[in-house]
């Protein structure tokens, strides 16, 4: 007698899918089976049976210029767990002056009032040789996942080439995986100085000054940098076909390197900063063209995009309003709730990818980048129980009002889609059910001492 | 309570491993899981659990030249179980006079002692346009697979190039898959045409008259004529480098193209015919040299060799009784048993193949050519219960002696390997235990109208 | 002071052109450059200048049932000159019961009377072990090209497989290039012994029963021979996308093959079979569809297709007078008079090849492949002074009365073209001026003493 | 009766060799051919007759920290003349302060003492929005290339990546190439800061600064902005084979890039560092690894690298004085002299490249990305008359004592090569003849206007 049993759904396992029923005890993945019998036991007739998701990229309660992104890590991962979501991956606040350590143990009290498993990626600003140390240090506490920017010059943040090329080579030492936002600084700058006053003040800029090609070249040369250094690299956020397809040549190349893409990416397109609230559309990397989409899309299904994360950091209406030039906002868009549905939607639904390969890019390829395959990650009989129970054919559609981040707007208001999640189980316990969460603030474990005792 | 519970072992999934219990009920697999419970135990404490194999190519009792090959279904399945495979493909005994309808009533006769489920191809010689209605006829019976020789040309069983491709264009449109012995029987006739009368007495002339470049010939025919019908081709007992890369090339031109090659060619080179009874290791195609053995391992590992079949034809040495020329030998070896020993000892242990690609090119290929999966092929819950417990670590010697097919040599005697079969489990029954063959004569099903039904 | 200088034209080097004079002394091309003096001065103002051309196939006066084409060696090099071919190579008429040297000695009487430099390449009809001697025998008398058909089953000139793998080492040992007929017998053989008798009488049955795959087996089959041999192969009469497709895998592969096609392979496909004379086109390959003609332009354009020969193989309207079917038909077209103007007027002048492609596949390529150059196929000073002058602007309209080839139709009847040959000179001679021509009866050498010479 | 006639050598044309004699008559190439007359006749037998060579990079009186290179445009062309070298390419010396036509306005009169035709590359400091109107006006005047710095930021030369994506647009605007010094500022920048005292003291911390990968990163990054642009782009001084690499890279994604490497980078390794005087191989790039070396020989053979320059820069023993550190050291080495001297000995006498390679690498292709062909880089009749007999077998000693160039030491002092230049040839005047220098200073002509005439 299991503890709970999902019964009569179609088990969407890494190959293919399996009708059978699947069996949690003791918060674990205890058996997939014809008749298996439990205490608790949630009819699945008619629905998908999902490993939980895992959004490697989320930004909660992030400090930006005197504010904070409008999700804590309490309302972020209840509004993830109810989008399917049961594992996110976020950033310490890295700075100059502080140490990884300081920054991890700060961001750990951040992180406290989480209801999801999370990872925490730590953000590196100002490289310097003693970083190995403290690099090191961090490791040992479970952290393999170091974030550079090689934009954001202005606001100090960039980490500059040869800081790059050490910092991957102590990375590739010790074990870890470098994650780079990539963007060409220097192009970005030399476009913003030369704007006109009318361009300064107007929203399409922002896509003007940070052209495909940007994204390219740093693509190209932290991948160079890679393999120099035989350091495993994941580019976020990639949002153009010019950088996809410097990505699939260092892949060619038989370099280590990953790469996510975000629904904002495979779905908007830079026409919306023309809206009337299109500074509400305000992130960086800025908004393509709809070829890029396209060729996104292709990536996610031949494999050269490896995965979709959200880069979810949310600002309200009242923190994004219009000061005068799009280099006053900030930036960011609110995504974790909607990920795997627009990608089941969109995605699954239109025939752009497979139901494979929405679990290998929403759940499998993210555990296995984090090390936590296969705790995360699949539905096997010895994995954490996370699961998802999801309708494919419920039809609703997309709004603020509906959805539960904290903010007032969506990118995706009034899109009509089809899937919704109907439960969300973390390591064996029922935390969405029947459009209620029911779960408890602060249940979620930091996953990185979690792994280390493995 | 499931029927039977294996406890405690490794199970091999397509995907990796997962050490998990395997539960069986009522002939299927019932589940996958942790702590299950069953009416009988069995303890794989240190094995592997694999799905059964399936061995794509065998030839019980096939008459040639006034007798037949030493292995009935019963003894030959038998055998078979010992070395873990729990399905065979068999042939019927085709000719230019009887209907295909003909040849697998009668043939089905000589099945009906088989201890294992079976599969048969239908062997087609002397193609002419009324087959098209016995080809759709058959298949309606299940038959999905149909066998052509382009050698042997001498004994009247080749089908010219015309009607081949004719045939491929029907079996095409039924959706069936092409067999063919693939060897350029004009090169093989010259060859042995032009034997001095000393080359004519000599064992090592069935290397000579039988040349690589035949059968990348024959192949690469084939292909083409496969990729201009459209048809799924399948190259039976591929021997060579060079007929490997012929398969390569066709797969990378899109054509529908399998192939298989037999331990024989992986692990016996042309050397063999210069011992003292060189004449017992008589086949065809002949052996090849120990490049092409590698390749072909290559060709296991990177996925251009599909799987591993045995062309199981046995002779005992009174049957093979040398009569002055290789030409008036019978063609074939005893392999049904030792096929999985072999590919795992040689192959697995040695590095040459990895775990999932033993089990793929056993098991999982045979099944999806011969559109079983996922009835036969896999462990996954719903299955056929068809599991094979095998000891990874346990070390003997092959020999005639302790092998179970009934000819007095072994191709292999004396070699030394590590793996041998603890259980094999056909739909739930354990029939090789501890050893003894405990399952009963007749048991097999014949798998054609079993999966019309489906 | 030079003999002849050709002054002000276009000189169509191998790589681009030249605004230059060209002078010829003493039969070769003596000097190119500025304000060339000679004892004749022949004015190019506004042409080509290119070097002469040479057809790699021709069938003057061939013996077929009881009648011989149109041309003898006379009439057809007449006609070539016209046609701007300064030398053509023609075949040995081969026989089981011939020597090769036999054939080569009568030919040669055919050929007395020819008014350009010729070839000869061996037909081989009947090959034995004995071949080997006589092969090398006629390659001392400067014989380098053999050809073997892998059709014409029925008229027993085919070469089967076995027998082609001994006459190509042999031919590899000796420096040779084997040329091949690629068409498989046993598609075509089966294809007509199942015409109805509607299709018997049908023109159009040709087409039919001569697939692309008849062409594509058979190149692939050479081809992986003459890689196994180590063998040079040239394919004769290219026609199909399949065909070009197995010929480029073979170049890829690094086997050395060469392939020519015929202007009708471009530009006419099996429609005209339809048409009231259509039995006027019988030829062997038969005619294709027009997207072969567009891969064969591309394969030209990109160099998978090596060279423009015509299989020249004249018959009349009452030589080809329709006797009920298709297979009463003697095979073969005129070409020899109006290759070049077609491959300039359509290939050039419309862009899908370029000038240089022009003279290296119509001169420099075959050149090569008959070691005939620098002899022949260059405009560079010490090569025969083998010269057209080329009027590329000059419109006229191809018809079998203004054409100068024994035969009373033109498969090109009323095709506008553009350009036409103004003078034809080989080895310092004048033979065609002002639409003239000006040559003189068996001034043609035979090219093979000439060679061994040098 | 031509004005010169070399008899008897053989021709290295594009594709192969002639045989013949060549002519030179009011300046230009009248004719090739047999037994031309000319009023003077220089015999060439036993000689190579090539195209005269083109350097890309020499830096004639380059200022450098308040000196000067020490060859002038006088001393320097003579030298360049005994090498082989018919036409220089030499650099304007650009600076924020002043337009590009001021520095090439200032930079003709330091070129007029020339005694070879040349180029002038616009070299381009401080890009701004004003540069666009001044790129059109030297342009007008001739100038087709601009040449970009990616590294030397210390000195304030390096020209941003932003600033590149605009310049490279402008050039493609109107046809020209941009040229860049292609090495990562940042990278090279860190590890210098990272020195410790002692690193910084030795030369050998030249090469470490500068690795190949710092090299590989601004190819890649130039060839996107080039792609992204539409800029032909040429790549100066290639030096690693991680940076070849990038160009294969670059090339084989249809960008029009192309690149030169020079004879130091073949020859000689990063070890010549460690020697006594190792101070005096001080260059840009860094010299790499013998791996390298071999790879940029490939480059050269397969066409990957398009040509081979000097970047000849000599400073004299006394200029290079060592002032404890190597970055106090003027980089830069002599080899306009050597260069073809040294190709021909160690590349096509030992096999490494084949004659037509170095004709293409050291002459034609040059000239084409120059604008120059055909009226350089090639000895077909209406080209310049700029012609080098060459003495293939001459065996001598290289040493600073028996070169012309103004600098009193040789990378390459004491090596035993093969071949010198018996004569030198410049627009049908002999200006080097049996080992003297029989020109004028001030007789070579400036490209630009030249060119603009045609």
């Amino acid at each position: 007698m299991y503890d709970l049993v999902i019964k009569g759904g179609t088990l969407a396992l890494e190959k293919g899918t399996l009708f059978a029923d699947l069996a949690i005890s003791e918060g674990r993945i205890a058996a997939i089976g014809k008749e298996l019998e439990g205490k608790r036991v949630i009819s699945a007739e008619g629905m998908l049976v999902l490993p939980g998701g895992i959004d490697m990229h989320t930004h909660m309660a992030l400090p930006v210029g005197g504010t904070r992104s409008s999700d804590d890590f309490y309302s972020g991962t209840v509004a993830a767990a109810f989008g399917g979501i049961t594992t996110i991956a976020d950033f310490t606040v890295g700075s100059p002056h502080t140490s990884l350590k300081e920054d991890l143990v700060k961001r750990l009290e951040d992180a406290k009032s989480s209801v999801l498993d999370y990872v925490l990626h730590a953000e590196i600003v100002g490289w310097k040789r003693s970083r190995v140390e403290e690099l090191r240090e961090v490791f040992r506490e479970g952290i393999r996942t170091f974030k550079f920017f090689m934009a954001y010059g202005d606001s100090g943040r960039r980490t500059r080439d040869g800081q790059l090329l050490e910092a991957f080579r102590e990375i590739s030492s010790v074990g870890g995986v470098a994650l780079v936002h990539a963007e060409d600084e220097e192009i970005i700058s030399y476009l913003e100085e030369n704007l006109s006053k009318e361009q300064w003040e107007s929203m399409k800029s922002l896509a003007f000054t940070r052209p495909d090609v940007c994204e390219a070249t740093a693509v190209s040369k932290a991948a160079l940098i890679a393999g120099y250094t035989n350091c495993r690299l994941h580019v976020v956020h990639l949002s153009s076909a010019m950088g996809l397809k410097e990505v699939q040549k260092a892949k060619e190349a038989g370099i280590k390197v990953t790469a996510e893409t975000c629904p904002q990416y495979l779905l908007l397109t830079e026409e919306v900063y023309d809206l009337f609230e299109g500074h509400l559309f305000s992130a960086s990397p800025s908004l393509k063209k709809s070829s890029d989409c396209s060729r996104l899309w292709e990536g996610l299904s031949n494999g050269f995009v490896d995965m979709v994360a959200t880069d979810h950091c949310p600002f309200t209406r009242a923190q994004k309003a219009w000061k005068g030039s799009f280099k006053k906002l900030p930036y960011g868009l609110p995504g974790v709730e909607t990920s795997r549905i627009l990608l089941f939607s969109e995605g699954v639904k239109k025939g752009k990818i497979k139901l494979s390969d929405f679990v290998r890019i929403t759940s499998t390829a993210p555990a296995k980048l984090l090390d936590l395959y296969p705790q995360k990650g699949t539905l096997l009989p010895g994995a954490d129980g996370d699961v998802v129970i999801f309708d494919p054919e419920k039809e609703w559609t997309l709004s603020a009002e509906n959805l539960h981040m904290n903010v007032d707007f969506s990118p995706f208001e009034g899109l009509r889609v089809s899937g919704k999640v109907a439960y969300t189980i973390t390591r064996g316990e029922v935390i969405i059910e029947r459009g209620e969460f029911t779960g408890k603030e602060g249940r979620g474990h930091f996953l990185g001492r979690l792994r280390r005792e493995d």
